[in-house]
């Protein structure tokens, strides 16, 4: 029975401080879907939200509500534990790419809807399509069909998944209503739960190339999101982790998917290693296949050292219409004309490296888009030369910026060199790994 | 020098509790009424005013920038001082009508823009409508005409005064932001100060009739009314006015027009005429007409004694285009076809009468609006055959209602009744001025 929402009475509830219930939430968002209800009312709605907050079971409702106001995959013809990883965003973050394969080279079923860089981090759509040929936009039957043979395929989300989400976010977007934990779990969760999956691991980033700035906020973050999605019914964990400096070695797309092809041939750099290694480790756990955090880190581990985990992920290029000969040859991955060094200064330690600055000289590069409709440079981005850390000679390099032209890569020579701090000092490198909120 | 504003950027500011400058708020109102801020972005705006307010300095930016977004007229061939009141609004507020004409009898000059009614309360415009042929719509030269040669003119709001305000009070209507002091205030005062008054009267109503349910926001609402007001430059006082109960003994437009003239003829109903007669002492001290409250008293009663006021009224009717012939004879006003007696079913004194039940029934009555372009039926309304603290005999009248049919008229009847207590002990009657801010 569909019920009737009055805006302006709804409104008033949240903005004097009251709670909805779930059936008035759903009223509300078919009625913003339908057209009864007009940008400017849900964008009131918002700022009162961002105000008043949002209590769990007003974000329950919420997410319930979106997930709802699309399809919902029900991925009933694969019997495997169905376990996704979804990452709040932060600057190298290609674990994904190398993450869902190895799970499901483990018998665990992945089935991931990622989405495109926007600002300065990039997106998992973005990097996968820096492989010649490679399609994200299968349709759900096909989606299906490849996590149901392959155990693992990552496409975009499509019109039909949460388009109540789609549009809320378009508009929190221009309306300063972005930075609220209840909108964002719902946000991030009605997406996911629209997967059809059992259950999820968060990576909430905390730190300077993060939505999260600080590790408290990501905390509640991580908390927030954890607490409503097991409200849903879900099987939820979340890994809170250090984004105060770019994972690995790369930033851009075709850097950044060679390092996770890195990984799956158990090499690449520990750090990239690490996550990917800790995040697999609570999937594994959640889907049941392994039950001690030590047998699921073995596990994955024996299935990069066998190659079971790059068989997989050669078997999901195939699968997606990629060029699987870039899975053996990554110099087949394309190449920037322009690659520039950056060089040190100084000699010392390296102690920082700013990641949002590295993000937006990325993007600058060519890498990502400051407009949705921007088409990305698949070759361009900023390979690191050191991370922090290491020590480094004066002249030696810092990194390597990649772009069309020397034109566009000597622009952002400054910027880059700028992001790293070089001390008298050896500073310890802190584990990407923050906390784990069961 | 036009300033840019970055609609995100100014959104964060008052959503966290920040402050904006008067050159911002110039902006983004400018922004506003030129298409680069959109509806939902003001909207999430006023939400954001509604939670985190706005102090003194921001509610005059707002106010100025709204004032200025339209024409303000400058009434430069007008030599006297001009001076306006503005009610907030009630039931049976038909004072602008007597008090307008009254005030410039004593050598004051009353440049008087009005609304329409909407929601449970009546419209000046409308009421003066119901003179057949007065015209509401003069353009600004003629009003300005008018105001020089008899001393007031009553209009309505023109597409150029302040139009931001009127698309601002659109969608403050429809997302749930109309109850909010610094907005309130700011419409309100950019409306005014658009007409070149030098001073204003404030009429602030209090009681269940009113807009403000209680005596402690209207006084808030007052006392920032007064100061913004003087913070613009204007000269500015305010009567916090009961309305428990509806003014005199007319609800609806041509009933209430009728009693306005009874007033301007020195007769009429008590708390009407002693309602005119203490704002319009205010608008005689404004002004400088008199310095003491008891000579502009007998200013003001020697003008309704003379006949002086009703000249007045006589000579605006005619310059606007009204039917004279009604100002000596008001049985020319509309009639209603029926007219039906509601009778007390008890005997007793009449401790309550219910205004904005009153005022629902006489707009379902043909008097007022539910929707902004419907037509009103000037005849329509209710006559009150008893005021509060009046004894009654059961089986006597205590109002008449008027409609176009019987059916309409009838089904009003049990509302109306509802409206009136009759309790065994006679009720003081309060005074309509409950107090004076300065």
């Amino acid at each position: 029975m569909k019920r009737i929402v009055n805006p302006v009475e709804f409104l008033k509830r949240k903005r004097d401080g009251g709670r909805h219930s779930s059936s008035e939430l759903s009223a509300w968002i078919g009625a913003y879907m339908d057209g009864s209800v007009a940008d400017y009312q849900m964008s009131a709605w918002l700022m009162a939200c961002f105000q008043r907050g949002l209590d769990d079971d007003e974000t329950v409702g919420l997410t319930e509500a979106m997930l709802h106001s699309g399809k919902v995959l029900a991925l009933r013809s694969v019997r495997r534990p169905k376990i996704d990883k979804h990452s709040t965003g932060g600057v190298g973050d290609k674990i994904s790419i190398c993450l869902a394969p190895l799970v499901a080279s483990c018998g665990v079923a992945v089935p991931m809807i990622s989405g495109r860089g926007l600002g300065h981090t990039g997106g998992t759509l973005d990097k996968l399509e820096a492989i010649p040929g490679f399609r994200v936009d299968l349709d759900a039957r096909r989606f299906e069909r490849t996590v149901k043979q392959v155990g693992v395929s990552m496409i975009g989300q499509t019109a039909e998944l949460a388009p109540a989400d789609r549009r809320i976010y378009g508009l929190r977007d221009v309306t300063a209503t972005v930075e609220c934990i209840p909108l964002i779990v719902a946000s991030i969760l009605s997406k996911k739960l629209a997967e059809g999956i059992d259950g999820l691991v968060l990576d909430v980033k905390a730190g300077r190339g993060a939505f999260m700035k600080d590790r408290k906020s990501a905390r509640a973050l991580a908390q927030a999101l954890v607490r409503v999605g097991r409200r849903a019914g879900k099987s939820v964990v979340a890994l809170v982790t250090d984004m105060s400096a770019p994972i690995g070695r790369s930033i851009g797309n075709a850097l950044e998917t060679r390092e996770a092809i890195e990984i799956l041939r158990n090499e690449g750099p520990a750090d990239t290693r690490e996550l990917t290694l800790a995040l697999g480790v609570e999937m594994l756990l959640l889907a049941g296949a392994e039950k001690t955090r030590t047998r699921a880190r073995a596990r994955l581990e024996a299935a990069l050292a066998s190659g079971a985990a790059l068989e997989c992920f050669r078997r999901m290029v195939s699968a997606q219409g990629g060029d699987l000969r870039v899975v053996d040859d990554v110099t087949r991955l394309p190449r920037a004309k322009a690659r520039l060094a950056v060089t040190a200064k100084q000699s010392g330690y390296i102690t920082e490296i700013e990641p949002y600055e590295l993000g937006l000289a990325a993007v600058a590069l060519g890498a990502g888009r400051t407009r949705a409709d921007q088409r990305v440079d698949p070759a361009a981005g900023i390979e690191l030369a050191v991370q922090v850390g290491d020590e480094i000679e004066a002249g030696a390099p810092l990194a390597f910026v990649h772009a069309k032209s020397r034109a566009v890569a000597a622009a952002e020579l400054e910027r880059v060199r700028a992001s790293f701090a070089i001390g008298k000092k050896r500073r310890q490198t802190a584990p990407r790994v923050l906390e784990t909120i069961v």
